[in-house]
């Protein structure tokens, strides 16, 4: 744009706001667009809030993917000092500052959606018209004037929505991973690790196939909870190292075109000082923006944990059933109002909220492996659906296990007495019985209880068994395995 | 409840707005809450608040599932006035309007999301303290005080979370169908069939396998896409009378306890009404509060419309890639600015976003089935879940159909010099040859050409066709099947 | 090809079958392939075997696709009567009855895998080298001479892979629905129907959140299943219509070119009549060959049944858990040997097999829409992974069904000594106390009991109630709701 | 079984096989079967067969899993030998070979298909069946007489089917990713590096959002791909410590009741040795029983390939489209004959299979996911469908890599007039004049011959630029970034 130009819309911009006090008028290509005053960004925010109504707040671009290109617009601020006057690159950086803060989400300045543009170029223009205004406002000239600093020529330098938006995709993912999942992840770990030790010397009854099985301790069949979510931690471990590779500088297509030289290394370097994260170049820009394989490997994780957590809620909340039908072994804390006139029904509600949460993520994973599938040479353009999908789930996932660890997990107590009368009644220690007696005496026995509708005490007393070796042989703590 | 303790509740509220000025505070049977003085909800809201942080405003329980809520609850208690004080029903009645206008929706009352209880309870507690506080202000009481109004004895009365919530998502889907997706889906429609009608006459090369194939009219090929539509409406169709059976009234299991004799068939009725919708009595409660199958196969529907709306959204692009190493037989309107230096660049960004949407809602249908086939005995506890994926899929195909409409298929135009210059290099006209000079000879002639990069026509008139003959024999117009 | 080629071509083949006894040698434009003597197949079908020898036989294309190409080829041969020497019509028509048989699929000679073209061109090319040959031998040529029938010329006259496959697709779904999934459908909800008329006086406790609740019958439970069922069976004939309507004649794009006025109309008036289903032309041919959404639609229903059956399924392994430490309501038959030394323990395979096959089917869903919503201009390519997981999902479903009411279903029978124990000891039966003594006296009852592990009636009992008064107010019979 | 039982057996037995010639007779505890003389199964295979008729030949259970049966079982007959006669380990052992082998695989001995006992039971009796009438033959006893080896007492010593087939499920896995993935994503990765390497000098067009974007080298382009593949290898390599853990020896619920001191420990051992693989004993059994995460988690990466693969193909099958009327860039090789009519139209099969591989495998993906999270305590009760899934994908993307490497890859060739011709034609080197004729004049060059249809340097000469600043100035080689 040339200077001419830039006089001419500064005078029609001070007219403009002369005729509709309201709002400023700003330009871009197409032509001018009354813009609320109250708001920073520009036309071309403006333009795509009209032309993608899609949805309302709740379809909103998500926060850590606006926090996350507000780092990414800070790194490649500093990165570029070489090449834009330093008074310009510092004010655009301490711009930055007030996205990665929240402080402009918060007033509203980022109100475009998801479904926009697919490589999120919509959201790349939006952040870039708010930092210009207020790195303008920094630098005392007046907001919507372009001057002096332009959303494309200064805060876009050396950037393409193709590279910026999927670099702060992975970023955003990233740091929600450390934010949300693993504090959650590790929450749950230890109270499994406490009940599994707490619970040692519970001994219950086995169940496969949902059918009587030899015992086994509560605490064990608690550490195989633990055991699960200690591997899907491990699992996303495994993905990371993927996640943290950056393509960005890559501009257009990959090849770094209008870059200069060392850009990518400096702002990549700068993006994982901010974040105390490990980033570092991706090994194939054209692998990085053509395909967002790192998202759906990292969701392949995140459904691999829901299917663990799934099983376990499952598990908790039918060993919960009861209190007088049910499997009912386990006591869940209340955490809302009963009725009072139907004592000891304590719904799994957070068993309730975690399951419904795990079939999201299932569901998540379909639509974040199709976008991922559906990209065309050199971009794809699923990436602000992938992006959103794979942030909900941890979102989800993250929350979603703390309140269950903190409102079901750690109130839960075994209904000890309840244990212990299902573990008398149970037919299947006469296993235990066998060694002693032989198998065909034993499983007469246990034939006669079944029909009979008697305990196997009952029974093997009857069959001449002597009280005191019965209490010998069969001690359910002695069946648990040899290590324990 | 009894009157003393109405009365001591009292004084202790009295009290305790004295202590704590910009709290009420407010007692359900697990205790005290202090309930901010601007919000109508009482303590089981927010008790499920605050054990239920999951995630923040994206993921509240849908507003269309707020307002359906509003009307089940107006409906009740119109059907209750046989069985409660006028002036009581008619206070709640009321109340009701403000949730169905969405006036209290938008004041914030409503701040529970979809993560809580399986089966919405938290929600129909929601709604219940809202209209209980909004009644008591209409008859003059204090909000907060549970008199003259009380939450669980009088809005609620004859109803249960299991049937009310379960009746509310399948309204709130109902009314988001005609709302959002008919009307989108008759534009869509309307417009595939203006495109084709005018477009008759364009005649353009098919491609099978991505390859050169015989010629079909732009108008056919939109002809096809206006089929799917046209089916994927009557698909809609064939699933809502399934939809549309309620299972109101129900009350706890599907057996109707503690309801009065008629108050199913009344309230549904009502439903009915308020609705303009064909709403009637479910078959068989039992199946409709355990299941949510109406959902599962409504979301089949919308699953099939997304996969016609992927390949109409898909060709379109294609079509209008270019401008010049692209297939470039259409020209999008443009909607954003474009790059001056980069002209006739115009990215198909409503085909971006509508086909990100697509693939979300083939997501969303696991998520609705794996909620749907994992309800246990008499209740399915993954309704709120299942609701608002129905819902969102409903939001954004609708929103999403209609923007593609606007701002792409409506300025849609052909680019008929490339179609012709397409059509003129092909050299599958030469089945149009064939039954004129044999095929031996004009599989020669096509391969001459293919081998010499030249034109059907330059080597037919090499190999001694007249000019005039091969004008006549050739004619893409002839080839679009006997119906043309 | 020229008289002179044919005759060089079977003094070739001559020669050929001297030098390798045990094959001969068959020619297509890319040259010569040695065929095994015993199979009926020619050179495209082995070069298909060869290129694509992805997984073994379980990968072959199913074979109701094979019998179905066999009724499109026999309706094409007897429409093209007009056009075609009636002797080779009749031929290959009587040809074409070894395929629908089956006979020719049994003999091996349809070796293709489902993983090769993606129209199913590879399949249609086998069809016609063997209905080809076939026809040979029946008109007492010799095989593998092209004469006097020629694959191309004669069989696949008037016709193209790309609209024989996919109707082919269309009568093979609509065929097995017919045999495999609707009788499945029927003996399934006519044994539910009778489970639950005969056990509408087997009264039971009901379950929400897997929580004790108030009772229902056993018969009303199984009503909601039949429920669901029956619908299910409703929403696969919703969605017939639209899988009746037939592409056939539409040749490469859908405009009919180069086939006979009303080959069309004859040909699938044929395949109604060969089929006994009330198949009709397709109203648009462009829709019908460029998109599978009929399928799509169609999975979608047996997606809406697949989540029924886990939910039955689901429950009937629950109620059948024990036998001492489950739920133990219901008895499951014994169809294999369990343990001696383990009476009672009979797992509940038929619902361990069926609830895989439900799972299976809604991955099968994502397969198929995923297929059919990645499609090119004026073909779709994924027909045969779309048609061959459609079929896989009927074969199961109706497979899996009918196992599970012989071997399951019927022979299950109500533990009705267990049933009543739990309504005995069930604290929920208190809300039919609380309308004679109140709700704060008949709360404090059913506490007592809770915190005694007592009975609701030895409570009252206790608490001043006469035996006769709460054996008049406390009858689970009369809490079944109006209508029973 | 007391030895008298035996004899009576044995006299039955030989008078049964006077009756009915053709068969022997067998009995379990359930009673007699007529077992087919040339079959090496017993009673409860056939009980099975008979009782789960579900699907035919296709739904048989994997031959992979068959053999890591056998591989368990002869692990298992050697870590016996402190508590076994040696002769009858041997024999055992010895059987197991022909297990291994798949020599009684292909006899038929295996007939039992996926839909059965969700743990895989019946398979594990049909092997034990299978494995005991062998070994009985080379102790020169007679099949069916259960001496002097029993298929419960000797075959299945110290092992349960709930630990035996979910660790052959994970050995079957292992092993076929060694022998069909791993060694077919080295062919694909070497291929794409020689492309990625011969096609470093071939300068092309880049498409982003479908449209004409700055160029790269087509080795660039193949690069990308190059490096999905590479990461997807990692990314399976990742996932396998935890595939490699083996809860073998767990025996019902992974306390290891019933087994000897240091049997799992033996029997892993010698797992690890028979096949080469480094399985080591699970860290806790109860998860490894009760869960299939691992399963889960690796199919999550094989899905992470689909994703990879389905854009690969996607690419070479739009660089393929043409001749006339597509992108052209690619020239594919021919592997089925055309149509003589037709020259170039060169289908991309190989595309096509592949494409429908990968929306299997992302089919599948939901299917294990599902089965995976919906066991119930000590036992995953979908284990036969998740290992069938995994095995199918592994299948389907090993072969279907590979024939697309043979067939398809290894025989593209660019398209080198018309890649120039693009390049030559594209607009959108007018980035590179830029910087020597400032962005206004440089624009309204691009401006005019997007307007007049003609060439940038056509233009860029008519606005007085010489031809060698032209050609000096715009050259596509020096725009491939500061890499190349």
């Amino acid at each position: 744009m040339s200077f001419d130009q830039k006089e001419i819309f500064s005078l029609m911009y001070k007219l403009a706001r002369l005729i509709v006090p309201d709002t400023r008028v700003e330009y871009d290509s197409m032509g001018a667009m009354h813009i609320p005053l109250d708001r920073m960004y520009g036309p071309q925010t403006l333009r795509s809030l009209i032309k993608f109504p899609i949805g309302g707040v709740e379809e909103r671009m998500p926060r850590p993917l606006i926090k996350a290109m507000g780092i990414v617009k800070k790194a490649a601020a500093e990165a570029n000092k070489n090449c834009l006057e330093e008074k310009l690159c510092d004010a655009i950086s301490k711009a930055c500052d007030d996205v990665i803060s929240g402080k402009l989400y918060e007033e509203e300045h980022f109100p475009l959606v998801i479904w926009q543009d697919g490589c999120g170029e919509h959201t790349n223009m939006n952040i870039n018209e708010v930092i210009c205004n207020r790195a303008i406002e920094i630098l005392g000239g007046q907001v919507g004037t372009k001057d002096p600093v332009d959303p494309d020529e200064h805060v876009n330098l050396s950037q393409c929505s193709h590279d910026t938006f999927t670099t702060a995709a992975r970023i955003a993912v990233a740091m929600q991973l450390q934010e949300k999942m693993y504090p959650s992840l590790r929450t749950f770990i230890d109270l499994l690790a406490k009940k599994s030790s707490d619970w040692r010397d519970v001994i219950k009854i086995g169940r496969t196939h949902l059918m009587d099985a030899v015992p086994l301790s509560l605490g064990q069949e608690f550490s195989g909870y633990q055991q699960q979510l200690v591997n899907g931690r491990t699992r996303l471990d495994s993905a990371l190292c993927r996640l943290y590779e950056l393509p960005m500088g890559g501009s257009m297509v990959g090849t770094k075109e209008n870059t200069t030289q060392g850009f990518s290394e400096q702002c990549i370097k700068r993006i994982a000082d901010l974040t105390f994260l490990p980033f570092v170049e991706s090994p194939n820009f054209f692998e990085s923006m053509s395909a967002c394989d790192a998202l759906v490997e990292l969701h392949g994780e995140l459904n691999t944990i829901a299917a663990s957590l799934m099983k376990i809620a499952n598990d908790i909340r039918l060993l919960g059933s009861g209190p007088r039908s049910g499997f009912a072994e386990l006591n869940l804390p209340e955490i809302e109002p009963g009725c009072a006139i139907m004592p000891g029904v304590v719904k799994a509600s957070q068993c309730e909220a975690l399951t419904m949460i795990c079939a999201q993520v299932m569901g998540n994973q379909v639509a974040v492996s199709m976008g991922a599938s559906s990209g065309h040479f050199q971009l794809n353009t699923f990436v602000p659906m992938i992006a959103s999908n794979v942030l909900r789930s941890i979102t989800l996932l993250g929350d979603g296990m703390k309140s269950f660890c903190i409102h079901c997990l750690e109130g839960l107590e075994p209904n000890k007495s309840r244990i212990e009368t299902i573990m008398k009644d149970s037919l299947m220690l006469v296993t235990a019985l066998s060694p002693h007696i032989g198998y065909e005496r034993s499983a007469g026995i246990a034939i006669a209880a079944h029909q009979n509708g008697t305990t196997l005490k009952q029974e093997a007393l009857r069959a001449g068994i002597k009280m005191e070796d019965f209490q010998e042989w069969v001690q359910p703590s002695k069946m648990l395995g040899p290590d324990n």
